[in-house]
């Protein structure tokens, strides 16, 4: 039997350091458990002269990444480049010389997921992909394996640390969006360029993975929903709490058993105290599942970060070994569901969503805005559960706060619009969804 | 190829009738991920005519169990009978029947595991457990699997509904505990005589399976320190709030990889309110584990419950049904470690331990008294980090709260059997050990 699976990385990153480290520094332990050595026979990158921390051995080393995906001694190929267009070459040249793959390319997935997943499964080689999602969380596996007797419902999630700890940062020290953004580019947290991240993309790629294996559908990142963080004031953030809410960036997913629709879409979101991801905070994250069978679980911890991410990486490496060692080839569909059970599920426009509200309208201290206001979304069947004014005048303005029962999309719009247009309005109206709990 | 996965079911109590269930209605959703059929083929229970809303096919139900291990057409056994002693003869009869053994059944893991393991790896049978620590969340394949690169550091766990039920109760309402019982029994979150959740033994139980999964150390449940809440008054509650600290049971286990030793210990602790696992409450249960690569994760969910932990069986039988369709065998090796390498780790006797306290002692409302105890305390080095004192009297006495730097246990028991036998002291002093956040 074998017992040396050989490991080939492409792309000596963060995480591609990581890993190297991990495999170095536990290599008996994990030994012990796996029953076999798994030894780093290649690792390729643009520049191989800068000390990274760790040690390789002789001839390791390469700029040629094509060298690494040949070498006849290397069974698992992990894909740690990034962007698309090469790491998608590399990935199907790996696939073509019969490697297994690990990649952490959320965006490739993503976009161009089913067509690699096809590849694989008809080469009869595997593309693992925990460390796309959620970090060290095991989202991946548990959604694959540990809720397979389960119908999913719904997933929300905290997806990325950027956003979660600038919102952080806002709702701690009520600091803008702008400063908080600087202290996280900062402290490293965000990109110089930080659109992917604060724009909620980063968290639209991974939804998109989530969803398919939770439904069994096809990736569709360009039916998902999304808008970002910027548009987030301490004054939302304020008045949230003061209503018992926090302001994250969720991810959010249901499933629609009547309709056979999905909702999947990506936006600031009011969750009230009593949900536990109202108490995730700073760079942390956490998904909560929800299923028949289990009700609602919840993975939390570090979502990103060199090691946190070469521990998932490292996971699905020895599932591969387990599978090589015990010769028993593709055993969890990659997609979870069997390549011939995945099918085309209508995603739901936002305009047909309905969820509960929070508006806030810049007004004129004038008599009768209220009446004008609460009288278009009357008009539009928006159902006011509560309205705050507070005495407090910005820019010749005040605020008026308020929180809806449950209204369909596409009439909060039209009624926004309206009410933008009222003379005693001075600004655009700022809208918040809210996830109420179940219960 | 097996398209077919034969199940047979011992005992059809709850988490039995919450299996079949799941199995019934599910049962092509599962097959759309599995790529095979799982059914039913026999079910055994002493009581085979009462409904427990689920249709078994004709013949499927039996009141003898080895008609159920004989049965030639099934592959997986699921003993959820519980008790010891017939629940050990029957999973022997079906590993000897070569039998996959899927099992709820922690106690009697936790005390005759490493003999049921050796003799089903000797068997090539798998005996999986998933259902039988924390219900629905993945603790025993995220230990395994996700985790297999991370040297684990520690875990600490609230694994026990009843008690954490109880002292959400406590929290809330200032109830007594017998009060806060007989609720739990009112609701059937208790049983009848609930020493067994009570007393700390179901933790305890369950412990000792996480540790053997977390260190690959032989299952020690003898020599886990085990302690109930019954002495959990609202009292000590009240003041741990106020210094910003919940009281919850539990379990813990750490690694000291300097010394070889573990700790594995199960008592009333107070925990930070920064500490994620003081938000969870009622009848939730939560683990938080620290390896060396992934930092903190947390798991969080229905620790117990029908269809909870019919969720954790199924997955356990995918699992197997899936080693089965790919002809992959025994792939993770049921106690994380190859058997070669489980060894016995020296458990840490509890007087060697070192953790801060909580003290409370009853004393005479006179002078000097506070200069008494804190003489006895420094005399054995125990550092006292704050002491509060209330005017309020209770029977004759007023209570002294006192919080102390990290102290051996021994000098504390030391100190706390002298200061007991001062003349000012009128009732036993109360001790809940504190786990401080690491950072």
């Amino acid at each position: 039997m074998k017992r040396e699976i050989g490991i080939g990385i492409l792309g000596l990153g963060t995480v591609g350091t990581g890993i190297a480290r991990l495999l170095t520094e536990n290599q008996s332990l994990i030994a012990k458990r796996l029953g076999a050595t798994l030894t780093i026979k290649r690792a390729a990158d643009l520049d191989i002269e800068r000390d990274r921390g760790v040690r390789f051995a002789d001839g390791v080393l390469t700029t040629e990444p094509f060298d690494v995906i040949k070498d006849p001694n290397i069974d698992i190929i992990l894909e740690l480049i990034g962007g698309k267009e090469i790491a998608l070459e590399l990935i199907n040249a790996a696939i073509e010389s019969g490697k297994h793959v690990v990649t952490a390319n959320k965006a490739l997935l993503a976009e161009k997921g089913i067509e690699i997943f096809q590849k694989a499964a008809a080469a009869n080689v595997n593309i693992a992909f925990e460390p796309s999602v959620g970090g060290c969380m095991p989202i991946v596996k548990t959604l694959r394996e540990s809720l397979a007797g389960n119908r999913i419902q719904s997933i929300s999630g905290i997806l990325n640390g950027t956003c979660n700890y600038i919102l952080t940062k806002i709702t701690e020290e009520r600091s803008t969006f702008a400063d908080a953004l600087a202290e996280a580019q900062a402290h490293g947290y965000a990109e110089a360029d930080p659109g992917l991240d604060v724009d909620g993309l980063d968290t639209a790629h991974k939804l998109a993975i989530i969803s398919a294996l939770a439904y069994g559908m096809e990736l569709n990142f360009s039916d998902i929903y999304v808008e970002g963080i910027s548009g987030i004031t301490p004054m939302d953030i304020e008045f949230a709490e003061q209503c018992g809410y926090s302001i994250k960036l969720l991810a959010i997913t249901k499933y629609d058993e009547h309709e056979d629709t999905v909702e999947v879409r990506i936006h600031p979101t009011m969750i009230p105290d009593a949900n536990p991801l109202s108490k995730v905070d700073g760079t942390l994250n956490a998904v909560t599942i929800s299923g028949d069978a289990v009700g609602d679980m919840m993975l939390y911890g570090h979502g990103a970060g060199m090691m946190p991410t070469a521990s998932a990486v490292l996971s699905d490496i020895v599932d591969i070994a387990r599978s090589i060692l015990s010769g028993g080839g593709m055993r969890v569909p990659m997609l979870s569901f069997q390549m011939a059970n995945i099918r085309k599920i209508a995603v739901r426009p936002i305009d047909e969503i309905s969820t509960h509200y929070y508006f806030r309208f810049s007004a004129l201290d004038s008599p009768g805005v209220l009446s004008k206001i609460s009288g278009i979304l009357g008009d539009h069947g928006i159902s006011i559960k509560s309205v705050h004014q507070i005495e407090r005048e910005l820019d010749g303005a005040v605020p008026i706060f308020m929180l809806t029962h449950s209204a369909r999309e596409a009439e909060v719009k039209s009624a926004l619009d309206k009410i933008s247009a009222l003379d005693v309005i001075t600004d655009e109206p700022v809208l918040i969804r809210i996830e109420e709990n179940k219960n």
